[in-house]
């Protein structure tokens, strides 16, 4: 359950089919977030570089934009922005953590700066999102944003707890999940437009991602996730393929996970998909992505911004058809 | 410049001086603050004491509750609990950075249960901050709060920057005391009353807080001080006193800080010791303390309050008398 980073997420497919507003608000999106991090200073150029391609395609900020809808004023802007940069916090202690040497390809900063640097740079950006919002008013968004930042550094806390457990139950998985990917989907959506709806839809895209970002760390293949399958395991983490497979294949559960290495987490990967249990987790995000869809219901949505959103829904799942 | 830990303020004078109302309030912040970190989860109790305790004799707190003055609402006691939690974030991503085994003789998250955790930790107490103050509709403290934040991550940096550097600037060195120190002092000031006055009190208070703890780096005694003489320097940490012997004895700018061992230190410490360094940096903190009782002037606060104000800022000095 590394957090989803390798896998561009669905955006060009959506700027396609979008008409022009969408586009210009990602490029306010994209100059605030640059202006944001610039004022790291002139030392910190490098890092600054890297931080805005940590993020990746701004799949939140696009959220927050589409659920808002292309009537709204600067808020969802702000918005956008802010998630994004609570979104980079975590990411630059995730490498922080795993000491990573690349990101998308490039150095991170955990990697070019010191770990001492990295978690002071993540320090800033989580300060700088809720300084963003409420230097503007924004007092809902600030509301959201913390509660979901409440929710990241939960679900990182229950990630770490549970390492090397090869017998936690789905629903603790689920759970960690919910924490640390979809809530921050979630409070995407809610800060673009408020409703229970708004929320049902954020949650269960976001799970959906996690989900399939989990299959793909055990199915790979590696030339297009970009980094070795088992990945997880090796880090310890247990996530619902190996849960579903132990249950058809008991031996797994009893793996030595600390004592694997990386040749052994493949092997595990190939016992694990030879349960089928990667099919049933793809057939479950589907589902979820049905509910996603589903949830938006009857709602009133501009006709362009419901066909958007369903398309970032789809597109979460076509990541991996 | 470590951020001052290991000496108690001068709380219990404050505490013995004033009418019931300022303990009562305390209290409740530290109900406040026992609730939050309780939710950390039973497997985190550990973390949870240890977090309870890093933040020592809640200073910040009490600056925000006697700025408040007795008459106030829920709101400072949030407040004061919000930005108690900000503090101890940075203590315990502090200790992950140092690896430091012990905090005023408890261990510490990072030692206890790992870099992971206590990243995750700091993040967790982090966010809570805001979603304290945001859930109560706080929004003043939020962005009071969120702009302290910022300033803090930027003096972090700053003195990452800055490390090893024997001939930074004494403006360079206010100004990361500023950032790291004196605008989390002010925001206190600031959260429970506003007016310049306020953050030119919190400011004065805050510098000479940092000045008088980086004296105590270099003169000890390591008895008071609970760590030996020379740390920061250890730590590549130029401060005041380093920077004002150096433009009396010249020699000690061209010293090879990274070479430093621990003996070397505090030998390098008496060196700084013998040009009076340590006395002209206590003067000047004194002047900041007489500037911050200054700053008060003729505002109209209860009487009982001026006094207490006072005996904090005279606090801060007699630490060292």
């Amino acid at each position: 359950m590394t957090r989803p980073s390798s896998v561009p997420p669905p955006v060009t497919a959506v700027l396609d089919a979008s008409s022009r507003w969408l586009p210009a608000r990602l490029g306010q999106v994209e100059n605030l977030l640059r202006e944001q991090i610039a004022e790291h200073g002139e030392a910190l150029a490098h890092d600054a570089e890297t931080t805005m391609a940590a993020g990746g395609k701004r799949l939140r900020p696009m959220l927050v934009l589409l659920c808002a809808g292309s009537g709204e004023g600067e808020g969802p802007v702000l918005a956008a922005a802010a998630i994004e940069l609570v979104h980079m916090a975590t990411l630059v202690h995730d490498d922080v953590l795993d000491a990573a040497p690349l990101r998308r390809g490039k150095e991170t900063v955990a990697a070019a700066s010191g770990r001492e640097m990295a978690t002071a740079v993540g320090d800033l950006l989580f300060s700088r999102a809720f300084a963003l919002l409420a230097a503007n008013g924004e007092e809902r968004a600030v509301g959201l944003l913390a509660q979901a930042s409440v929710a990241l550094a939960q679900g990182e806390l229950a990630q770490r707890q549970d390492a090397f457990d090869t017998t936690i139950s789905e629903q603790r998985y689920l759970d960690r999940c919910r924490l640390k990917t979809a809530k921050l989907f979630e409070c995407a959506c809610l800060m673009g437009r408020e409703g229970e709806e708004m929320a049902q839809f954020g949650s269960e895209i976001g799970l959906a991602f996690q989900l399939l970002d989990d299959v793909l760390d055990v199915g790979g293949p590696p030339e297009r996730t970009g980094k070795a399958r088992g990945t997880d395991l090796l880090d310890g983490t247990v996530t619902l393929p190996l849960i579903l497979a132990a249950a058809v294949d008991p031996a797994i559960a009893e793996m030595d996970l600390p004592g694997l290495d990386p040749a052994g987490a493949v092997e595990l990967c190939d016992r694990i998909a030879a349960t089928g249990a990667l099919a049933e987790v793809r057939s479950r995000a589907l589902r979820m992505i049905e509910a996603a869809k589903a949830a938006l219901g009857s709602a009133a949505f501009e006709p362009e911004q419901r066909r958007l959103l369903e398309l970032v829904a789809d597109g979460v799942v076509q990541r991996y058809s």
